[in-house]
């Protein structure tokens, strides 16, 4: 399973832009993933080990992770974002979805509203869609830029340059602060999208989807891909690398989405937090307090049974002690503490 | 006025750090200024022209404004936000003090939290204290660094060479978008601080602003200033400078900030929006709905009167309409649009 993951990321990992060509990558290729049957089975494996890794991402609270996806609509990023990351804790995994901007996000720098919903250490982050926006929607409609009110004589030619060289600086600072950044562009073929949205049409539980401004889209196709390659060239990086993953089988992209981000959690070394011997005293004291506990508990829990009541943070220990118990727990860890400290 | 105005500020702006020495600044200057009440006579005019320089600001909508107050405890930094800004229409300006990090803080990359607060387009933001306290608190107190749950490896002796510049690029971003960046550093003595903490304990008004923490923290003097030094250098560059005002005057402190941010904003060219040909026509025709509006109104203001309502976003006009009059104009703008398409 390693080699092949490792294979899999490798073939679509951009870690240096300059030569980068989109043409070179096939939206309609699956390497040597052979059936959807195949597929679905190492998903399967990917998000069991996706779950694993993300519970010591969160006891451990240091790293960070930012998953982004950018695409052209119908590419799959909502199906992706669902199928890799539902094995997940949802309170160690949180999805921002950026769409037309607000006029208060519009009166900032064009950073403002993406920063506010960066993850928190122990999370994994996801953008879908994100300040790449600016350089690829805005790129391909320059009315929008207008919308950002920026003073005329900072819109000049170099603008786009400047982007770039911003969300480089940018990525590489959230890097060095224990953010690790993934980068996925899903490659769908135009006539893919095409079969698509005519799905949505032909299928009522998909109507929902269906935006006839997103047809329209389609007329400005080849500038969109420009604007791609464009940005992937310019910030593909080895600290925050671009994955350019084709998309015309949905089965095959969540593949490599989720190897990916396995593979960047892998590389971390993640592990529970280790227990010091101060640590380790305190955790002796605790049991033995909830030991001599024990009896009382039991004593009342009889009488108390119907009236129980589960706290707020239950979580999977074995045994719920009911709230009286926990309180009296506490000051019992209080009292020995005090014996000890008179000792 | 503006001879001197630019003497007092050149003074003291530092836009390349790499020669900057502290000691070269003297705290008790007060430069050409020879008396607290002629400093008092030009802040006044200071305070004047910010207010109407802030008002076209705020229509134009284009530029924003950033300063940023540093300095040790007791420096003047409250009172000189206070009296600079005190001309200022609330609305364009916005105060945000940092202090003690939250733990919501604490698990985000280190300029997610002042990023939240920076301001608007057409506003004047003011950052009491900020992302530089990362340079400075944090480096004069390791311990700090700690609480920030950075992961181990990402913490090397190259730290606050990457912070110095993380930050340096961020700045340059917010100006590439917009954003005019001030930063001034409260140059106080070490002998006045201590004056004025004993003032603090003498005059029982000033007594909420004693900390015992910020007297302990005078036994890191050296280390501060230090690592003020340090920043400065690091961080001073052409289009974000730092000021390293004198502060053991405040009146002298006042009149050398309000300068600086007076001549930041001259240099923005700024003007009221200007009305272009359609625009020009549109406010005709409003006129127009307005005047055969009038006699309606002067008709029910006499019945209504009683029962007026004053509207939530009342401003400076001459006439507040009463709401129904408002509704009604709006209705009659609508039919002269319509009749205007059939003519």
């Amino acid at each position: 399973m390693m080699a092949r993951r490792e294979s899999l990321i490798e073939r679509y990992r951009i870690t240096r832009g300059r030569k980068f060509r989109l043409k070179d990558i096939d939206p309609g290729d699956t390497h040597e993933i052979t059936s959807k049957a195949q597929a679905e089975a190492l998903l399967q494996e990917g998000v069991d080990r996706l779950s694993d890794l993300q519970e010591k991402l969160y006891a451990q609270d240091r790293w960070g992770i930012l998953c982004i996806f950018q695409a052209m609509d119908a590419a799959g990023k909502d199906g992706t974002i669902k199928h890799v990351m539902s094995g997940v804790n949802p309170q160690g995994c949180q999805v921002s979805a950026f769409k037309v901007p607000s006029a208060e996000e519009l009166d900032h720098d064009f950073l403002w509203r993406t920063t506010r919903h960066l993850p928190e250490r122990g999370r994994i982050g996801i953008f879908n869609r994100s300040y790449y926006e600016e350089t690829l929607v805005v790129r391909v409609h320059p009315e929008f830029l207008e919308r950002q009110r920026l003073p005329p004589p900072l819109v000049t030619r170099r603008i786009w340059k400047e982007r770039y060289e911003d969300i480089n600086c940018f990525e590489r600072y959230l890097t060095r602060n224990g953010f690790v950044i993934l980068k996925f562009f899903l490659h769908v073929s135009k006539d893919e999208q095409l079969r698509r949205f005519v799905s949505r049409l032909d299928e009522p539980e998909k109507h929902w989807k269906f935006s006839l401004g997103d047809v329209h889209e389609r007329a400005h196709w080849d500038d969109y891909m420009a604007a791609y390659e464009q940005t992937i060239r310019a910030t593909a990086t080895p600290h925050a690398p671009w994955f350019v993953i084709p998309a015309d089988h949905k089965w095959f992209t969540r593949l490599v989405v989720s190897a990916a981000i396995v593979d960047a959690l892998e590389s971390l070394d993640l592990h529970f937090p280790r227990v010091d011997q101060e640590k380790r005293r305190e955790l002796e004291a605790a049991r033995a307090s909830l030991v001599g506990d024990a009896g009382d508990v039991a004593d009342t829990v009889v009488g108390l049974a119907p009236a129980r009541q589960t706290g707020g943070d239950d979580d999977d220990d074995d045994g719920d002690a009911p709230e009286d118990g926990k309180r009296k727990g506490k000051k019992n860890k209080k009292k020995s503490k005090r014996s000890k400290d008179t000792d």
